[in-house]
């Protein structure tokens, strides 16, 4: 009879408790695929460069309320630029495309440095893409989905931004691309 | 007596009700000259186009707070280029006048479509207004006026804003002109 | 002994109102040294210009909630264009830099304006800086410098901003900079 009583208490207690624990384990890996954007671009092959100095007096993000300003970004990765040159010229969409990647991988190490981890980012609100080129060149949006698609792939819905996309007379250091965001901070 | 003493009730309530009709009339009516903006674009003959299909991975509005960050728009209507070509070049200042009146629009219809209704913006609080232009060419401010005099005649008041206009080297689809918003909503 | 029990009192009295004073006068005069930014400005012999009316239908600033966002301003004083031409024909970057301080002051004179004091500011959160360039352009830092350098030197840290600086086509009235702030006011 104690044997049995047992028996069905640890019934019950194992319905509670395997149900409960099957619904963490689900949303706990649910929540590093959908929202873990420093696992996500690991699984991309990429990784935070280290955050470049300010090439001015400036800083490179300005927090105000729940927005987090950044300091636009250029091709430069380990001290030394990617990309240099205009599209049209020394570059093409194709390779301006991934210049801009460049550019937002500077922008998140900034966000991280500023903020602790990308997980602080509760939406990608604005991203002003400019694209150094020659006069007349019309394919901006093909160059910024560059950084669009990454900042998509990073954040997934989270990462979905308004954005501008135009083609410029030139950029600091004679970089192909500059990205600037604007993110919403979590809390 | 009794006829007197209702006739004395009626005339009492008539002069409560009468003068409460009227001014609910006249706030109605100031409401609806004053700041329906939907009516006011058609008393001006135009009318919201279809949402154009955002060239990229991004999307046309994003809300973060009270501010709405509006996707640049181009000269675009019913899938089409209105404006195409650099002022200096194809366009002259009146016709890229024109041409910021179509990317208004759309920015406006992008703005009806994430909110339902042009009645939720409080007020226009940014333009940034790009004009494809020859390397230059000075008269940016009277090309984006075109913009900001439709804001003004939608909105009123409410549609006044800062600016920034400047001429770029190129736009998407080589559109003309190009117009950036943010918009504060109503709470 | 009625005399040495006052000559405690006052004593006591003392220890507590000296250090008292003595600390307001220090928070006082620090204040003043390092929060005062139009006090800053005359120590470095600048003034704020008049302010010039817009240069179309838009207004200078717009508050929307603790953020002003501000018009961008070129390079005018007293109703006269003060540097005008590209950098690369023109200008060079040592001109360019000074001309992009004559912006800075006009956007601190709209400020004041809409604000009644510089004191206002709780701190310049983004300068979009752009550059009247020949196609190529690749020092904008070092022209916006000019804008960044200042704004620190009038609001200490809280002049620390993130920063876009870009080389375009063209200003309005052929300015050599143009310089939009977007900036945190005091509650």
């Amino acid at each position: 009879m104690a044997y049995s009583v047992n028996f069905v208490s640890v019934l019950c207690a194992l319905c509670v408790i395997i149900p409960f624990l099957a619904s963490m384990m689900i949303c706990g890996l649910n929540h590093f695929l959908m929202s873990n954007p420093e696992a996500k671009l690991a699984e991309l092959g990429l990784k935070l460069p280290a955050t470049a100095a300010a090439a001015g007096n400036y800083v490179p993000t300005v927090r105000t309320g729940n927005l987090l300003f950044c300091a636009g970004t250029i091709c430069i990765a380990d001290g030394k630029m990617t990309h240099e040159g205009q599209v049209g010229k020394e570059h093409t969409v194709q390779t301006a495309y991934e210049s801009a990647k460049v550019c937002v991988l500077n922008s998140l190490a900034n966000i991280k440095a500023a903020t602790g981890s990308l997980d602080s980012v509760a939406r990608v609100v604005m991203v002003n893409g400019f694209v150094n080129a020659v006069s007349g060149f019309a394919d901006s949006p093909a160059v910024i989905n560059g950084a669009s698609d990454l900042l998509v792939a990073v954040f997934g819905d989270a990462g979905k931004h308004a954005r501008a996309a135009v083609a410029v007379a030139g950029l600091p250091r004679n970089s192909t691309t500059e990205i600037q965001l604007v993110v919403e901070l979590k809390s």
